[in-house]
């Protein structure tokens, strides 16, 4: 059925049309006949897997892009080298109320912040002082030294953009080992950054400070931090064991993976589109990222599929390391200068393969003003933001050479179900959702390579 | 947690603000903090679950609907007697594939339409014809006498608004049946009305003609239309068993079920906002239509919460029947313009849980401009699309009585994913979508009660 659609809508569309609202029709009408950003999807979770830097199934995940892009007869496939760190989390994580009154012992749901360092066998035993992120741990100062710290600040769920809430709270997980170890509290355990209550663990990156103890820190489920904080209300020596086997190893060579559709008439001017291709080591990556590599090669793919011939270089890239180092979109933004590239844009999905509402952006007013005057070819798609300031981990450190940087802006009610979680897998993608992400992102690179941003 | 936050917010608002902005962010922040929607809708799915008109499920949920706004206190809570269909599909239906050359014996996931004769015991055999949709049937004309009709026409995957994909294919679930009975065929399998291929059966209403052979129609699962429409291509001959069991029976007295909290000084203005509490008989009923009904009664409830006195009557009404006959529908306008009562708006929510985009409407171009100008109120919410046209089917016969008719406008990209099968279960709603939906009807209620439509 699809193949019949989608012939019956190519037929008379063979020669690219002169209006940009046909030629973009055409484009989302043929991702979701017969789109493979969602099949894509699939083998990247299920054959492959979590792919945290430096592991097998990152390098698996290298190959198969690569070999994806190369079976798709782009005109350059190819990686581009980068060190990346190793982190490992080892046995499973552990955390237990030893000695409620009222519940006696309690495992609780947790995971290992990435980067940390573990306990070791044998764990560690400690008293719990509660506190409401950050401020809160300057505001009880001393009172932490020799005690587990628990950051128990909430995501504000009033905030319609979640990311806004995630931004709100997750400086306590980021920093709050570090700000911790400085007041001589032996280990943090932090409150998921999710907005809902459930018993999902969510991992992500926290940074040591060298001058000070690299202490362990853990997340618990949301629901585990009510019910630690409401035992805590009670009791005040509720004692807590900790054990995890988190270790940062040498660094690995790994790779950013990019294939290309040179440009016929100003090769030089770069269009880059992807996302990363590390994820964490729990769950498939789907959301975060595999959605937006897969939707950036697709980009390419449609106009393979379609016939058509960029005026201007279109660059599919999948950032390694984004997670745990950013060294991938470092070293990408590094080569470019290097060579003296010239990036007009670069477009970055990583907010998860959600229902696409707009983009955000970062750049000269000038560059903004005239992303945000397409307005109206995105709206019979419901796409309908492109005033949002933004833009991606990946593509930022190529702002200083002036592109125009562009994130994938998809609503973000679902998404903190699923980050850094094992829930975070294929199942979770919503194909329509995911085919019109892929739909707008090719949009918006058409409407860059026709009409530039001049 | 919410708690706390709520009495944050409350606190500094217990007096009505003079700013719609201000009134309308204490809905969204109180609804997303607190709110009681999706409580509300996992005990009717979980508790009651399905309950198709007639059924002793859909009395229970006109209790517990009725139970639940008195527990809330509105000013009356009150039971509209109407006569329904009831029609019971009996012991599983089965469509079985007999004789393939390439696969043999197939069992197909199949579902009797809702108001359909079954074969009885025994069932039937027959040669299968496919066409495609009501036209292809035409065309067929003779050919399909004494045959097993195949209406294979899919949903147009390339639109946006999933809803009218399924307007340009669902004639051929609604009257398949009697239209190949005109034509002598002795029964009809209909592709499931979803834009997926899956494995899953979708039921629906379905409309003999009198004066023709009540011949069995049952749905068959995407997956399976394709397999079938593959086998038929290499096998005329092919032979298809078919069993079902469906009857219709006596009618039965239900109700409507309707919640009010009166105006103060235009009482007899009515506001009525809701979903209809009916359902298929399959799966739970959950974004059809338990998350309408849950939303109209939270718009009631939250005033209540906020303890705010609307100026004119605002009724929550359980619409009974909407699937297989509007009897609620139609019963709620007859005594409505009976009692002379003047609705100057009624709100449907039965689109599905999903995140809320926009509103629907059908109305004077006095009417549906005044709502189009409340649309700087929305948008901090992204609803943005308030001039989609419709409205709602169990509002649609008050018409000719004058209110603005408006249905919430949720994404529709997964809805045809669940409609009418047992994977609408109350894990297939988003609670934060869920809320921010029957904030948007909170709010939408809250202009209307301001401000009128004059």
């Amino acid at each position: 059925m699809k193949k019949i659609l989608l012939s019956l809508i190519l037929l008379p569309n063979l020669v690219w049309s002169q209006s940009h609202e046909e030629n973009i029709k055409l484009i989302f009408d043929t991702e979701l006949s017969n789109g493979h950003t969602y099949e894509n999807l699939r083998y990247l979770c299920k054959e492959i897997g979590n792919r945290i830097s430096g592991s097998p199934q990152a390098a698996a995940a290298v190959e198969y892009t690569k070999q994806l892009m190369e079976s798709y007869g782009f005109d350059t496939v190819y990686l581009q080298p980068v060190m990346v760190p190793k982190w490992v989390r080892g046995k499973k994580d552990e955390v237990k109320v030893l000695n409620s009154d009222k519940l006696g012992s309690v495992e609780l749901s947790a995971l290992a912040l990435g980067n940390t360092e573990g306990t070791g066998t044998g764990g560690l035993v400690g008293e719990v002082v509660e506190v409401k992120g950050l401020d809160g741990l300057k505001a009880a100062g001393d009172l932490v030294k020799g005690k587990i710290v628990f950051l128990n600040g909430p995501m504000d769920p009033t905030l319609v953009n979640t990311f806004q809430a995630y931004s709100g709270a997750v400086g306590q997980r980021g920093s709050g080992a570090a700000e911790a170890a400085k007041l001589g509290a032996k280990a943090v355990l932090v409150r998921s950054m999710s907005n809902r209550i459930d018993d999902i663990p969510h991992t992500g990156n926290q940074r040591y400070n060298p001058d000070y103890p690299k202490i362990p820190a853990l997340a618990i489920s949301t629901q585990d931090s009510e019910l630690l904080s409401s035992l805590l209300k009670d009791q005040k020596d509720l004692k807590v064991y900790l054990e995890s086997h988190g270790k940062m190893h040498e660094e690995v060579l790994s790779y950013n993976v990019i294939g290309e559709i040179r440009g016929s008439e100003r090769p030089d001017e770069i269009i880059a589109v992807g996302g990363h291709l590390d994820s964490w080591d729990v769950g498939e990556g789907a959301h975060d990222d595999g959605a937006g590599c897969m939707q950036g090669i697709e980009v390419l793919r449609l106009y393979r599929e379609l016939g058509w011939k960029p005026k201007r270089t279109l660059r599919a890239v999948m950032w390694m390391n984004e997670e745990n180092g950013l060294r991938g979109g470092t070293e990408y933004a590094r080569v470019a200068k290097e060579k003296g590239e010239n990036h007009i844009a670069a477009i970055e999905s990583d907010s998860g393969g959600f229902l696409p509402i707009g983009f955000s952006s970062t750049g000269t007013d000038k560059q903004r003003q005239k992303l945000q005057s397409w307005k109206s070819y995105f709206t019979p798609y419901n796409i309908w933001k492109l005033d949002v300031p933004g833009g991606g981990a990946d593509i930022g450190p190529l702002r200083d050479q002036g592109p125009l940087l562009v994130g994938l802006h998809p609503d973000s009610q679902r998404y903190f179900m699923y980050h850094h979680t094992a829930a975070d897998v294929f199942e979770a993608v919503d194909q329509r959702e995911l085919e019109l992400g892929a739909a707008a992102m090719t949009a918006l690179v058409y409407l860059l390579d026709r009409e530039g941003l001049e």
